[in-house]
């Protein structure tokens, strides 16, 4: 293969890394929906969201006219620690799959957080240490998110009180070591430390917890301690903000290549990954300039954009955060105890939910042991044991690579490779035991999540 | 920090990879002594070690004379997957320690097998693919040589039996999980699967097993089924051949950045990635061309360049392989069950070993807590959790640029960081609950070691 003119890896120079962030909002037409105040229904100010978020996040968040936001010199300095992250060309899987498609990942599993989640956090924590914070709070699922920010945290010198899934925390035991290396402290989640975990774990003993509950408790611990604020990895503007990153890179790289993706592809729990991988390129569909097939991958188990209502709802489980519009299975919607992993948010980032109403983009679900056969299939040829988050986008990449088999296409799809799975050997191990099935959840289950949306007509 | 001319990261290009590898011992003036058959004590033959090893492999093995042997273009190929690997400038780490010195480390840890042990895991694979065999067998300790044989047997299509030292199995749960997806079949040692696993039990009930034991118990299995060989995954002159490809990149880089580094640093278990990354510095040194101060790192748990015996011993516990001359503990000894991590084995590559007996380089043994320690602290900077056995060798880089803070001189320091510690967490725990202890073995336990050298005077 060595002929190719196209390398297997295209790393930028650090001087490339891009200085500013590109703010998807600001090319949309149709602007995101604002946070509402859950009780005056009127948009969230920046007074009103200061008590949980940082001051400068909370710019971020509300800003929607700014294409660029400069990156600080801090953050690119950190960056430059395990970025500028490989733009891979899939030859090897292209080979085992006999595809004339041309398969590209962007991989930004080198680091220990293990993801891409390292991108946004550094940011935020760089934000409330220049606001003089004493440390934040925050919840996390498969545990990248945690263990990115505990890293970012531990840099910069501030205190990290992490709220982690319980189901994960107990899959994941060797996660919980990792944060600790970095000085943070992790409790899982619902908890007794919270009025809301006690709520929570009065009304369901024995549940495994949720995304939705754990963001409760952290927000509850940030707003009644001094000094503290909450920080959250996915699903606000701002951390798509931030994780553009991702996708500016890959367009720096496939513009030196001399190449256009046709195909571009991410999975999709609250929305980050997918939202930075895309941002560029949607950047220049919005603006007219140029065309791609943007597709998210989801869990059938948790299938916010295929199966979920555009609508108002809490961000979480305790309705104690503002509402958000977006596509969401209900603040109640807990995933079933068999999925492994993480991908398991009721809601879904607002700024992509737009987007997708607005028929910008395209959404598949997938099943856990599908999933799991791509990560494997993958793994072994391209020497990568992806997370099984990140496997979602493997196996739709997989499955467009084989259709174009069939119809003899050439296309070129890009996928996000968000992370790696050394923390997931529990689920690689059930999915070859043959002990992992799937569940997709009934209508009558959707219907109980959708029931518990806040009755409001906008 | 962004002024500075030097990268955070020097990546080499895919065409930049050495298409060679390097021989030291060609340069070598004191050749290593031979491999003897332990029944006739004359040195091995290819046809004797025919039955354990791979044709082309021995060759390599008892190749004294060139100086550099091709690499065959499907290893390239594959060395394409995660090579090259990047050399990093340790800024952070400069800063925290507020050293004058220049600290480097090369980093081989961005693969799924979690270490260098790739570099020689594929080579080795192909070469048995090439003389048309069923399979390998091996044994590993920290489990980083058996997922990286896993991988590269996956990748030709070989089947991979692994024995595992028991310790190693039983806090690395996962790691027997990597493996299986990679289609590899893994059983702890000793185990009751072989002749001299059961005698071995015999002897030693309750053992945690060592490395000498599953060499054994590999070499058996190997040697009794049909279309299989034994495939090693350090202390082997073939083994150190392939990890060349770390020094030559790094030595590659340096010359690009046109820098030369004052001391070189590598951790020391049978000798591979030290071997690896000394290679063509030791070449210059050898030839009389340049000088470098060169250190071996080991545990002082297990000191065979420090303590051990400059001798013939077997290479295993089983006493069925041949003898090789080495700095060596005996073969029957087996550190301390509170030893954490790799770094194991109770004797030396001869190569490594003659070099030290010729006083071409130094070693040093560090205590299990003070490696910790370093792991930590260059973690927290650095944003790599790096193994424990890697982490040897950041204790000492760490100690050579304190005493260059002291002295004022500005040192350039390289080491190399074989891997990432995601699967140690245990070992992390321990050390974060304040329940590792260190253990340096007494004379009189090496004594007991050293009493079971063979006894022959050559």
């Amino acid at each position: 293969m060595s002929e190719n003119k196209i390398p297997y890896k295209t790393y930028l120079d650090e001087n490339e890394i891009p200085t500013k962030w590109y703010n998807m909002r600001a090319d949309m037409k149709n602007k995101p929906a604002p946070l509402l105040n859950p009780g005056t229904l009127e948009p969230m100010t920046a007074e009103e969201l200061a008590p949980v978020f940082c001051e400068e996040l909370i710019a971020q968040e509300l800003n929607n006219t700014d294409a660029y936001i400069d990156i600080p010199e801090e953050i690119l300095d950190f960056y430059k620690m395990y970025r500028p992250s490989p733009l891979v060309r899939a030859y090897f899987l292209e080979k085992a799959l006999d595809t004339p498609a041309k398969i590209y990942y962007k991989f930004e599993g080198n680091n220990t957080s293990g993801s891409h989640k390292l991108n946004s956090a550094i940011a935020q924590a760089y934000y409330a240490k220049k606001q003089g914070l004493k440390g934040v709070t925050t919840e996390t699922g498969a545990g990248q998110w945690g263990t990115a920010l505990s890293m970012a945290c531990s840099y910069f010198g501030l205190d990290c009180k992490v709220y982690m899934v319980k189901v994960s925390y107990e899959q994941k035991p060797f996660r919980r070591e990792v944060m600790r290396v970095y000085g943070a402290d992790v409790t899982p989640s619902p908890s007794t430390t919270t009025e809301i975990g006690k709520r929570i774990l009065e009304a369901h003993p024995g549940t495994t917890g949720s995304l939705g509950c754990a963001i409760s408790e952290a927000v509850e611990v940030a707003t009644h301690s001094e000094g503290y604020r909450y920080v959250l990895g996915s699903v606000l503007n701002q951390v798509l903000l931030h994780q553009s990153v991702i996708g500016l890179e890959a367009k720096a790289a496939f513009d030196k290549l001399g190449v256009k993706p046709d195909v571009i592809i991410g999975c999709a729990g609250g929305g980050s990954n997918l939202g930075g991988l895309i941002a560029p390129f949607m950047g220049e569909k919005l603006r007219g300039e140029a065309d791609y097939r943007i597709i998210a991958v989801e869990p059938a188990s948790c299938p916010s954009f295929t199966r979920g209502k555009f609508a108002y709802d809490f961000c979480d489980t305790g309705m104690v955060c503002p509402l958000a519009k977006m596509y969401t299975l209900g603040s109640g919607f807990i995933p079933s105890a068999n999925h492994a992993g993480g991908l398991r948010y009721h809601g879904m980032s607002s700024t992509l939910s737009q987007l997708y109403h607005d028929g910008l983009m395209e959404a598949v679900s997938v099943e856990q042991t599908s999933v799991f056969a791509a990560a494997e299939q993958f793994a072994r040829v391209e020497g990568i044991l992806p997370a099984p988050e990140s496997s979602h986008a493997i196996r739709a990449a997989i499955d467009e690579a084989l259709k174009c088999k069939e119809t003899g296409e050439e296309k070129t799809i890009l996928f996000g490779l968000t992370g790696t799975g050394y923390f997931d050997m529990v689920a690689y191990q059930k999915y070859n035991d043959g002990e992992m099935s799937d569940y997709i959840p009934t209508d009558e289950d959707l219907e109980k999540g959708f029931a518990g949306l806040p009755k409001i007509d906008l």
